[in-house]
Order: C-alpha cells, then sequence, then structure tokens
C-alpha cells in the first residue's frame, strides 16, 4: 500500500507520501510517489500515486514524454489552460493505461488500478486540489473537505478531521502530517518513511521547499516518540468515568 | 460494517461492540452483536461478531439451540472443559455456517463470512480472549496483543495501540473504549451508537455489568465534544516543526 495526503490551506498546498511499495511481504522497495512539473512563474503541477506501481510509473512516463514532445497532438500538461484540464489530462493517461493492462487478457492477483492526488496551481487560476479515481474521473476539494488522502487512509484520519484547519501555518501542518504519518506507519507495515514532503506557496507559481523525511530524521522521530505520551495525556485530560 | 472490541485487563475483560448492521446505505438498522452465556460461579462466555448478519445470527441460534437440547452428542458451550474448548465449537460452528450457505450455489454481492471474538473464563482457567476467523481457525490474545478488534477497526486503532494498558482500571478502559468508538464513528457511517458494553470481572465467573450506551449518553457526548479540543491540545503540546 502507500499513504499520501494533499492539504490545501489558505498558505497554499502541501503534499506529503511515504516510498515503500511492496509485491507481496518479502518484496519492499522504496518509490518516490510525488511527482512535479513546473514552468517557474507561470505553474506547477505536483502529483501523488498510489495503486499498482507498473500503472502509476507508466502514467508518469506517459506525462513526461508527451511534455517533451510538443507536436503529438495529444495536450499536455505543461499547456494546459487550467488545473482542471490538467487533471483531465492526467486522469484520461491514467484510464489509458489501465485499459491498455486490463486488455491484454492477462490476469493478476491484484488490479491493475491507481488513483492519483494532483495539487497545483496554473496562473489566472487558484491553488486547486483534485483527487482521480482509476475509473478517469475526478474530485476537486472543496471548503468542507479540504484535504485528500489515498492508500491506507484510515489510521491517519481521525487526527485529521479533528486537527485539520485550513488558517493553519505551513509549520503547523507539518506536525500534523506528521503525526497522520505516524500513526499509519505504527499500524500498517505496508506504509514506511523516508516521506517526501512538498509545499506550494499560494501565487509562487513554482516548487516551494521539497524535502524528504527520513526514518531517523530528528523532528520524526521526536513527533512519533512523543505522540504516544501526548495522546495517553490527552485522554487523561478527558473526564473520568464513573458508575452511577 | 461492525466495530467491536474485546480487551484482555488484569481486572478481566472488557467488551464493546457498535450495533448498527446495513445492507446497503439505505437500510441500516440496530442489531446486537453481543451475546452471552454464563452458568454463575462457573463460567462466562462473551461472543462479539462482525460479518454478514444471516451467518451470525444462524451461529448464534445453533449455539443457542445446542445449549438447550443436552442429549445432543455434538458438545456444546456450556459444557465446554475450557474456554479453548469453547473457541473451538464456535469455530466449528461458524465454518459449519459459512460452508452450508455457501453449498447452495447462490451468489451474494458479499460474502457470507463472519468473524468472531469471543472471551469468558471458566472455573480452572483464567480469563482468555479469542479471535475466531471464517476459516474456523483462531488465535488466542496474548500479553504483547491483548486486544482483539473486528469490523472497521482501523480508525480506532492508534488510540488503543498507543493507550492500552493491561493494568488500567475497568473505568479508564471505557474511556479509552469510548475515544476509540467515537474516532470510528467520526468517519465511518457504517458504525454507530448505541453501543453494548460488558464486564467480566476476573475470577467472578458470572456477568458483570453490562449495559447500553446511547447516542445522547451524557458521557459519550462529553467524551465526543471533547475529544476533538484534546486531539488539538496534544497536537499542540508537541515541539513545533521549524525550517533550518
Amino acid at each position: 500500500m502507500t499513504y499520501c495526503v494533499g492539504l490545501n490551506l489558505k498558505h497554499g498546498l502541501i503534499f506529503m507520501s511515504d516510498t515503500r511499495t511492496n509485491a507481496g511481504l518479502d518484496n519492499i522497495s522504496v518509490f518516490r510517489k510525488m511527482h512535479s512539473w513546473e514552468i517557474p512563474g507561470e505553474r506547477v503541477i505536483t502529483l501523488l500515486t498510489a495503486g499498482n506501481l507498473a500503472t502509476t510509473q507508466a502514467v508518469i512516463s506517459l506525462l513526461e514524454e508527451r511534455n517533451k514532445s510538443a507536436d503529438e497532438r495529444i495536450p499536455y500538461l505543461l499547456q494546459a489552460p487550467s488545473t482542471f484540464q490538467a487533471a483531465q489530462i492526467v486522469a484520461d493517461t491514467l484510464r489509458e493505461v489501465i485499459a491498455r493492462q486490463a486488455e491484454t487478457g492477462q490476469k493478476a492477483d491484484s488490479t491493475f488500478n491507481a488513483t492519483i492526488i494532483l495539487g497545483g496551481q496554473i496562473k489566472g487560476g487558484a491553488p486547486r486540489l483534485f483527487l482521480i479515481y482509476p475509473e478517469g474521473n475526478f474530485i476537486e476539494a472543496g471548503n468542507d473537505t479540504p484535504f485528500f488522502q489515498i492508500g491506507e487512509t484510515k489510521y491517519g484520519r481521525p487526527i485529521l478531521v479533528r486537527a485539520y484547519d485550513p488558517d493553519m501555518s505551513v509549520e503547523d501542518a507539518i506536525k500534523l502530517l506528521t503525526v497522520s504519518f505516524d500513526s499509519t506507519v505504527k499500524a500498517n507495515l505496508s506504509v514506511s518513511p523516508p516521506f517526501d514532503i512538498q509545499i506550494i506557496e499560494k501565487d509562487s507559481y513554482r516548487l516551494g521547499r521539497s524535502w524528504r523525511m527520513e526514518a531517523d530524521d530528528p523532528y520524526y522521530t521526536t513527533v512519533s516518540q512523543n505522540w504516544g505520551e501526548a495522546l495517553k495525556a490527552a485522554l487523561e485530560s478527558l473526564p473520568a468515568f464513573h458508575f452511577d
């Protein structure tokens, strides 16, 4: 599995993804699940991918190739007039890849499906965040659900639901994401550091800070060690239960 | 879906289960998923069930009937010499019911599977807790994993993993379970109050306190309202993230 989150904050977009892929429990590897394209000053687009690795790699490669061969008739990501159109291009590419693999008549233990979070900003529009389904349709994050998760989403969801605030600072959002990822890692073997983190500041039209948080990252280990205690203290702070 | 938890504490066993069942989103009902048998002073056994409702009801009915017709040759729950043997009887009954439904050749949208937590104490033995799989095999909670969850387990797991302590008081355990259930209810429509709660005190060999926590239960609503704030405060208490 995988765990990726995209947050839409007042300050911009923040992405975080783990890097574990596994084909069976004894075949695990580190793969980057975060991919970005930019024309500084004009547009920036980031994808987070979850699902079949062959599918997601094919989607990324096709998007890359089409960006490079500008004479192809298929509209490409760096020409899309809006993030909505960019999401449409990615969605079409995803559907195309899945359909091609399904067509061969081969059967796999798992499906060829994949899910993608797309976030970015193109000059003339606001920062936007989309969730693209394997069927090739997609939804946009609104004010009511201003973040998307893909992959192994459940363990890390309660803290996001309770503590996410669109006005929060970038630093607070990274703290929140670190806790959400740590809760998932503690509960599920298929999600693991290192984590890739990226920030796209609103109206910057370029990739912002982007780094990899390793398993021995001092901030990650501090959060991981302290969160258990903090949770216990939170539980402690609730009114005690008493029998009548 | 369903959410049920069985905890093995130094003080005894605690069980909690939700009551929502659904066949589609527009067909939801309240059903009890907690079933107990006792011979006061000698034995007490509680089951929590998750999965296909027809399957779990058939299992409970068969166990009930066999308890009543003492002359049947199949060993029954109230005669099992140990909780291990009781778990074996329940597991065999579960496998039998699933096999019978699969035999008809009918296809259902969902499977006929079910999973069961069995906990109890029979004179001569310690309180024990088992997790019974649809295949009819089962595992026992040990010192390293002293609780079991079934159904929609992921949302409520992080708090259990971090805050469970076998030495905790019964009251603290109920607080912990209330938070775990609330986190699940907040994230998943298929789990809902009222919740059934039951306590089996160690070496009491009888059902202890047992009650239903309704959606408007004052303690539940207090925990539900305060947990969001408590979580935010916990997050606040962690060291802030700083860019270098």
